[in-house]
């Protein structure tokens, strides 16, 4: 699978490679802030052994987390948090029709025993700053990270209102 | 498991016991027209293994159609149509938030690939008399008590439509 | 009617010719299963004389299944389903102002006693994979096609996913 | 039919008994603006042969206006109105797990060449009105008589605005 | 005003000139069944004294019916519906933000005793053909307009199915 | 008018008595802030005249804000504003088939040119907080009173806190 | 900031600079009415902090009204709103997947105590408005300008309206 | 603060007391699984400071992960996860108008960089599973107690299953 050098904390999974623009964000920010992650395929309704087999052998395999994005009728992420004790995050992928409403509700609507860290519609980058944030909650280094993250984001704001608020030459 | 004498032609499934009120009422259609069927309990987010053996071995059990009802992020039919090649009927059962429309949208949703025949919220009886009339179009005895059924439906309106036409005494 | 040479076991209908590229899917799925099918166009509001003549005379011309697709106040499966015995699926066509909510709504919320199996928005190429497994549930040789189908389905996914995770060259 | 003496010029239908509670609000406001009508039940999906023989006769029965009322999937007011070339007054039922949306989007979003004239959710009192305008829009006595049931709608606004203001004694 | 030379009975009335190319369908298919009609802007928010009184004077001007569309906050019908006591066709026009939404919303939910004929969003055409099955409802010649219109409607529909139907060569 | 012995500066007004248990939490929080108001009902649909009146006048009767609520179709705030310079706050009431969500959707959606200060549905209360706040803008004495109930605010809350957070004896 | 020279008494704060072509609008009305005013960019999420601290000084520095835009989980309004006694105007920027419906619940649905004067879906120039109307109310000055503006208007309407009448020469 | 014996690692915070009934089911399913937590309420837009400081200072006081509850334009969640750099776990709370809906759209649709983890309306019990999950990434005793919840959640359901296959006495 696509993943840096270390084992993979973080898998990435999506339903469809159409999913992959919005999914890709999530590694894109994992590997910014130096989280190992893998990415790959697994649909739930057209791969259900695979998806079975994927969260079952999570733990094992030294996953820590999974990120689940799927559109519509989105089973991917509930469907692996039934099945593994690892927390779950999904991504409710924007859909033509109903512009990602089906996916939010199929996402976040679980029942109570099996939660789902559900993320906002095309939110894959949040995802991934998430399960930093995870991670991040035992490991200083990476809550460090997230701290630095957030300080940037700061700056960029202070430096476009700055911008703004000059008046024009 | 609940069923008629002869081996039972329809799987009821529902996520929870909960469900049971709603999803009786397609069992008990399916007896009046005397369809075989079995009824039972199978949840995709908290047995996920049982609800992928019944998927997998209801063809060679002699099932012919499975009606699957769930609520809230509703993945039970989905999943089941993922497994097994035969046709799935989905029945989003009402929620207490918003009302069914998120069992609505996790149910019907489904991409192409993998079709989900969905009913009404809380339309198990429909899901009953569609399980009657898919064996029926290949079963003229069925089918006639769907014709039977219907006939009955609209004499039903005729008498009232009467009552209501008549001036008091 | 366009069809193939048997005589045809599902009827397709729309309810206008700009629903003619969604159903296609329909048609075109029944044939790669090698479904005997035909298509042609029934306007409940605008033909309803026809739309009676097509449902009653369903049965007696050996039709199995009925597939209706339309639009914002999507009356055509259901007026079709209150006619006939047969199963009918119905597609909600997406509309340009609700994006196919109405037609979702319009199809799917179907009194108890005459149900409509409904698939997803613009969801055709489903409803004809439901229409072959309904066919199916009585015919081990459809049976067969179908699961052939859903083998493929999950082949595609996993070369996809084997490219995905290959390392860039 | 339950009507007044004169022949009816208004049909109000309606596609359950259960529908009577609130279709009874139109019958009352029109003996009430002494507007000859008749009530009935016609269901579209239960007795479609009833529904298309009632639309068929209307003119010829001496009716102006029909009024339709149904809930959920909503086909009533838009199959009258395609079948007579009669003005139809759709009345979206409230509805128990949808609140009425999807009998209001099922009534209003008719195709162009077929409308249906909808008032609010469970609004058959005002559907009994529009029918009295629509009369009196070619009829000078029923449009005093709007005109007059306005100005008694105005002066109850006012005495409850003098009392309310009223300080207390 | 733009009108046909006999004295107009039916006034279309538009929030804004960003509402003509939908309300004019309004105009165009009476002009076809030749109902003679005025066609102007009146704004509720924007022009309250016109609103007031264009509706205040439409009885002793002639009109018969009024077509209002708006968008949004669309309040035109309904304050019109308040002042005339002429029936008022209410046509959601489509907005940006909401799809027209909140249009149909705004018109369609009037409280009892002032009922707006409310049409689809953008329903302009249906407003003008509703405009005149009203019109048709005292005028037997209007009304066979109508009755052609359906039949020419039928014969469409006819045609592009036997095209469709037809075998490619 | 019910109003404190000075002159008022707000205005309160609701399209029905069945409105006045929330709007009248209005008056109530402005009476608690010293803020001298009068209350009425002013319909838009059933008094459109009086509504006229009553917003043609308030400049030059001494009002400085206008407060009016009204639910589903909701006219009362936006023709308000139409009318008056003086800035107007919407109340959306909850309504029995859609929740306020029509309410909401009625008031707030205003063109560009009028608007409307639009509050939660039922949100009376805080609709005359905003009043208060409008007029403390320009007035030292209000603004402190505001500050102090928001210090109120807080202060329960943090009592409530401490109280939560306390070891059961 | 960019501002007037005189000290400005309207604060326009948005999220993100993606917003300013519609929060533009709100400066560009004020302008054009002569209202002094600020406008920057504040960050409820990225900059927790300068929210505060913008917040809390905003009386001290003499604005007198707040106007905040923000798009999706639009948290900036009511946190303003929940630090400062001054009145804060809302504006819901529209977003991609769910077209604004979640900014404006966002910023419309706060808790009883703190209001935030909420305005249309990109509703920015009504903000411009209503802070000028806020204004107004207790300033003749800025309440004729709004008058004039109100005027404005109605004139652009009628001669719209007195050039769609006109015969096509 | 109400917590067991160990240094709390997860904060409990809700933005009101009348949201205690829901977010009590967090506390006591980390109580189940031996997690320590505290527990308290602190208000967005009424303790405004509270939160910043709660936020703030969560690091330090050795927390790991915060849960925010709060209904309406539901703000808590975001303005926590905007200030700390710790995991934030947001549960829409249902609301009367809009049963929620507005709640989970305020909390879910963060912007990119600063994500909450969203859980179903009114689902706190899975927030406090997900928090355990979080803490089980990190520490295999935690997950144990997950995976040993998980087969008793499953257990559950085959006891049921298994009465509800019995045949009746």
């Amino acid at each position: 699978m696509t993943q840096t050098p270390r084992s993979p904390q973080v898998g990435i999974i999506m339903g469809s490679d159409s999913d992959l623009p919005v999914m890709q964000q999530a590694a894109d920010i994992l590997a910014e802030l130096a989280v190992p992650y893998e990415l790959t395929i697994v649909s739930a309704h057209r791969t259900p052994k695979r998806l079975y087999d994927y969260a079952q052998t999570a733990v094992e395999r030294g996953l820590r987390i999974i990120i689940a994005g799927a559109g519509g009728a989105a089973h991917l992420p509930g469907m692996v948090a039934a099945i593994t004790p690892l927390p779950v995050i999904g991504v409710p992928v924007k859909t033509k029709a109903l512009s990602g409403l089906d996916s939010l509700l199929s996402i976040v609507q679980m029942p109570a025993g099996v939660p789902v860290a559900t993320v906002a519609i095309d939110g894959a980058k949040n995802a991934g700053l998430l399960a930093a944030q995870i991670l991040g909650s035992a490991d200083p280094q990476i809550r460090e990270a997230i701290a630095r993250y957030k300080r940037d984001l700061e700056s960029v704001v202070i430096v476009k209102a700055a911008q703004l608020e000059q008046p024009d030459p």
